[in-house]
């Protein structure tokens, strides 16, 4: 089968070769939109496998072309896998094509601004940018709500079919996530007005590596501690109680106590965050990422200007940003 | 040191055998003030040591009298110990005496309306009957939130300084409670309209066999599953969504499992409200006491009903009542 490439480098099947006819004409330069995924903190504080929320920084960008040859084919590239069972983007994406029975295809080109193994929902970006490209450029109207299944099933790619960051990427802001039925969730409100400063050393945390150094047992005391934490969390965050929801996201009995050895600058990164003045500071994900609420006067700029500073003397790069929940989620990006 | 009775048959010492002079005007008949600290479900679903709400129903009365003896004293009657540093009622008013610096003393009559080991904060109620009939007695003026030592310190009289059955007892509403510091806590916005099935089986469970069957660690994944779970029914409870409420009731890993052996009745009761279509029901406390959420359409007598009549068939007797939510906690009973 002979492939051309059109303006923008994507390969495209010959329509001359095509077995069947398909009822979406041809175009020579397809149709295509692009779709923003947007960047997630995870497991915060106490909310292991169960608290998200989507913020503003970096994000996956996925552009969608639909195409008359069946199925949802990607554009090789950068590190990621084009066989759309392990592609999130195209797990996604080939979830809604077979849902919605529409004939003929779509073409991804995937464009990652979030590096995998960051801590910060790489992979979940990139499932709800492809799920919201189909979506869009299927013209299937679905509301997020009905994306549900959709994301979780692109995010299932990476071997775990988790949803505390493909639902606060897909809705925005806060999203609570039942661990062992992600399609049990509620969106939470929080105020408008947190800033954090997010801090992504360059270390590359391996997810299993991450799984595998949780324990298979904690003591009781840590379990109800837990609990009583990501409660308290929770009705701070509704509240706007900055203060106590920075305490909240420093108890942590389940994950971080295990996973902060994974990441070498985390104590001096923490410590310094602390030191700033930030009312709490902790890892996004399995790390290596780390976000810091801002000092009492609600200043982020210091603390993050701390965390950088820490994480160089020890030697390691590392991007930062100020960031604010992103309430929106996935969405299109205006040509 | 002689004795004389008073009309309510309290005995006072007599004036003419005090050793010091008192700034507390003497008077046969001392004026006095009755409290009511009413009952509360503790451990509510997956909020082991963490969650309580206060409901209408039974409750403990204290009547107070000042007198010019020093310290607190109890008035001797039923299994009650009248040593101070054990019965939770003189505790929390002693407290707020010392605090005071008031000179004189108070005398306590006791009248309990929950029985001892019924799982819905017998203990509480009296701590919170005596530091409240403290604070009035003595003119103290102090609000509810300058108690919260005095209650902490009464229900410490029980062996165990925490803080889910107190606190709301003093408040009224909901309570999330951060076990390891009970003076850290949280009164939580619930909508109105919650009305609740609580079957009080005539089976004593004491608190500390209680204690004992909780295993002293748990699986990583139970202790995750609770966190979220005591997450959703925060949110839910928050919301007014009480079949979302119901549910999240029914996961607990931390305590419910082990301590329904203690309550022989647990099961058939608990299946009979459920089968009646409430929404959820669990123990309250370390037991006896059941709730249940109403149906779907919000009736809880049907639930009730089935629940009492369960218990019964099994030989048990029970009482049970509908409880609203008490939003008010510990008052003065108007004379």
């Amino acid at each position: 089968m002979s492939e051309q490439r059109d303006s923008e480098g994507y390969g495209i099947r010959d329509e001359e070769t095509r077995p069947e006819a398909s009822p979406i004409p041809h175009s020579p330069v397809p149709p295509s939109l692009t779709t923003f995924g947007p960047c997630t903190l995870s497991n915060l504080g106490p909310g292991f496998d169960a608290l998200g929320v989507c913020i503003t920084g970096p994000g996956d960008r996925v552009t969608a072309y639909v195409t008359d040859t069946p199925g949802v084919t990607v554009e090789p590239g950068g590190d990621l896998p084009t066989d759309p069972a392990t592609n999130t983007a195209a797990r996604a994406a080939a979830h809604l094509l077979r849902q919605s029975g529409a004939r003929g295809g779509l073409a991804l080109r995937i464009e990652k601004g979030i590096p995998l193994g960051s801590g910060i929902g790489g992979s979940a970006a990139s499932a709800v940018a492809g799920a919201w490209a189909a979506n869009e450029a299927l013209g299937l109207g679905l509301d997020k709500r009905q994306l549900v299944e959709a994301v979780l099933e692109g995010e299932a790619a990476t071997g775990s079919r988790h949803g505390d960051n493909v639902l606060p990427a897909l809705f925005g802001g806060a999203v609570l996530v039942d661990a062992a039925d992600p399609s049990r969730y509620r969106r939470l409100a929080i105020p408008d007005g947190l800033r954090l400063a997010v801090l992504l050393p360059e270390v590359r945390v391996l997810t299993h590596e991450a799984r595998a150094v949780l324990p298979k047992t904690v003591p009781h005391a840590d379990a109800s501690a837990q609990a009583a934490a990501l409660a308290f969390l929770l009705d701070a965050l509704r509240a706007g109680d900055w203060e106590a929801a920075g305490r909240a996201v420093m108890t942590d009995r389940l994950a971080e106590p295990f996973r902060a050895p994974l990441v070498p600058v985390y104590g001096v990164v923490r410590r310094a965050a602390l030191d700033a003045g930030s009312l709490g500071c902790a890892l996004s994900g399995s790390g290596p990422a780390l976000f810091a609420f801002p000092d009492a006067s609600g200043r982020a700029e210091p603390v993050l200007a701390a965390m950088r500073a820490a994480c160089a003397a020890s030697g390691t790069g590392a991007t930062g940003w100020i960031a604010d929940l992103d309430a929106e989620g996935v969405r299109t990006l205006t040509p």
